[in-house]
């Protein structure tokens, strides 16, 4: 298992970029893992680092028409000279429900795991270094099989590859965001797919987004398909509330994503004594609880994310302001727990980090 | 507008394949027609008619990630020596309402339609001329810009490509087909994108697809996401209900794909003397309707399946057989009649066919 994969090496390196403007996956490093599935050679094959390239597509492909497109988001860290990953294991976890979910080939997760961990070390010349900073993986498959039936496909690629990043949102990643709660258009509904992270919910989420940017708002929140009245998550992070004290957050329903660093979040609050509540909450209720002043504090979880503030919600034509539009004092200590632990200043009782060896 | 567009000439043309095997979106001519956008450049620019071949992407290109990946279908037929196409300005207007739900630019139709029918004519020995043969068209458009920041793209690509091919189904197009009715995943929801032709709404419907062919089924019908009980559409068809000598079919709500076959063979059947009628049908209705013997024949249309008529309905732990299995005459009318003005074989009162003159 831990044998070297396959390494094509390239000519001239990238120059990379400056550190102070990373913005977020908008740089590539020099390599890339990349995985071939061929239903009638056995399945995955060619594991490889090979350098970061265009690839060829025919035009075809199956997923270019039919959508079979999964990804994840993972990061890796860098402090005291050690490289580390957060939870990959979730990760893989995660992305082979989603490919079960599209009809997609199972990866086998501990040699994924493997070669991710041989391509970040390649590249730890890329993992910065700075506050907030860290080295974005994405991990992707998409049917590669030239043919316009609509059927799952025998032929996809795998690739992995690696993007120097800053805070999602730019700027100090702790700034209050505004979040537009979206009445009219709908991301996902029960028995869909949007407890897989496919690349068709996103891309029926960008018209709501900008509708939402257009009004002033950072990101939408969903409701449910189908009452339309339960909350169920933000465009790019699943969501929690302070009431009295307590957190609150939605229950997974199968129309919501499974966050990862929704899952730590809950795991980390229990252990500093904070009591956790996993259920349906309607928008409704919110307001209600709000206007009693018990709403104390809203906050995103998501990779890219982290763990981000909300200040403003807007719900058709009311708009409140949570905290004063200032981090409130939970979400900045489950801020600081997470990232401390992440980025390896705090201890990692739970065995959450995982150091990417010297190969 | 008819000024031609820039063709790059291939060195070696294919040997085009056994026309007794086309089989369904297999077989690619020598050509594509190729549109690039780049809002930064003034939009799309570069139409052009170039050799098919594989496209390069970046890996980081936003449409494998986030499914901005819109497509059109449509068929060219030859009779007596010309060739023909079928109601293109319908493709190229609701290929429009795709792009506009997923944030994407809008194309110029005209301009486009005059690029297809340049390509088609390049390609005119391709058109297959036996029965229930066409040259199938599949203009898609992907956003190709690098970066995986979850915003609409600044570039993309739109492609038509073309296909020789037989009937969808293979073998007799008029063949009664098995359809089970879906009661645990859902399709599309109203507020979604379900009325738009994207990539993602295939991908979220192979699963599904794949337990109904294991059980012996051809295709799934789905119902709708909010109470699980109207009938909305077949996984490549819309579909049409014969009680009492009346045509019935699911009215159009914002998740049902709004079929160019439907609304040609609505206003066909009309011309012929018969009602239509579209409305909310619920599956327990129909199968009331089926107890009365009131349901006499059940009939799917889409472009790739022309006019399938269905045999076998299954739902839940029943299963129907519609008019013994057979293809009902109604059912049979309007498939003669419509191939027969798609073909050129019957007179074109409503001026459908679009002929593809020689440039």
């Amino acid at each position: 298992m831990s044998e070297k994969v396959k390494f094509e090496k390239r000519e001239d390196l990238k120059q990379k970029p400056d550190p102070k403007n990373l913005g977020f996956g908008q740089y590539f490093t020099d390599y890339m893992l990349s995985y071939d599935y061929d239903s009638e050679k056995g399945g995955w094959h060619d594991l490889k680092i090979t350098p970061y390239a265009p690839i060829e597509l025919d035009p075809a492909a199956q997923g270019l028409h039919y959508g079979q497109l999964v990804f994840e988001g993972l990061k890796a860290y860098k402090h005291n000279g050690e490289v580390v990953l957060f939870r990959p294991d979730q990760n893989f976890a995660r992305i082979n429900q989603s490919l079960d979910r599209l009809e997609m080939p199972q990866i086998d997760e501990e040699e994924l795991l493997e070669g991710l961990k041989q391509l970040v070390d390649v590249e730890r010349d890329w993992v910065p270094e700075g506050e907030g900073q860290s080295l974005y993986i994405r991990p992707f498959v998409f049917a590669t099989e030239a043919g316009l039936g609509v059927h799952p496909a025998h032929n996809y690629k795998l690739l992995i590859i690696l993007s120097p990043s800053g805070s999602y949102y730019g700027g100090d990643s702790l700034k209050p965001t505004r979040i537009y709660v979206e009445d009219e258009y709908v991301r996902a509904v029960r028995g869909g797919v949007g407890f897989a992270k496919v690349a068709g919910n996103y891309a029926a989420s960008l018209l709501s987004q900008s509708n939402a940017n257009e009004q002033g708002y950072d990101q939408v929140l969903w409701l449910d398909g189908v009452e339309r009245k339960y909350i169920e998550e933000v465009g790019s992070m699943n969501i929690f509330f302070v009431e009295n004290g307590k957190l609150v957050t939605p229950k997974l329903n199968g129309s919501i994503l499974p966050g990862i660093t929704r899952k730590t979040v809950i795991a980390l609050a229990k252990e500093l004594g904070y009591e956790v509540e996993e259920r349906h909450i309607s928008i409704d209720e919110l307001l209600e609880s709000y206007d009693k002043g018990e709403l104390e504090e809203v906050f995103g979880t998501g990779t890219a994310a982290v763990i981000s503030p909300v200040g403003t919600l807007k719900y058709e034509d009311r708009e409140i302001t949570i905290n004063n539009n200032e981090t409130g004092p939970i979400t900045q200590r489950l801020y600081d727990e997470y990232t401390g632990i992440q980025s390896g200043k705090l201890d990692d009782p739970q065995g959450w980090r995982v150091v990417v060896p010297e190969y």
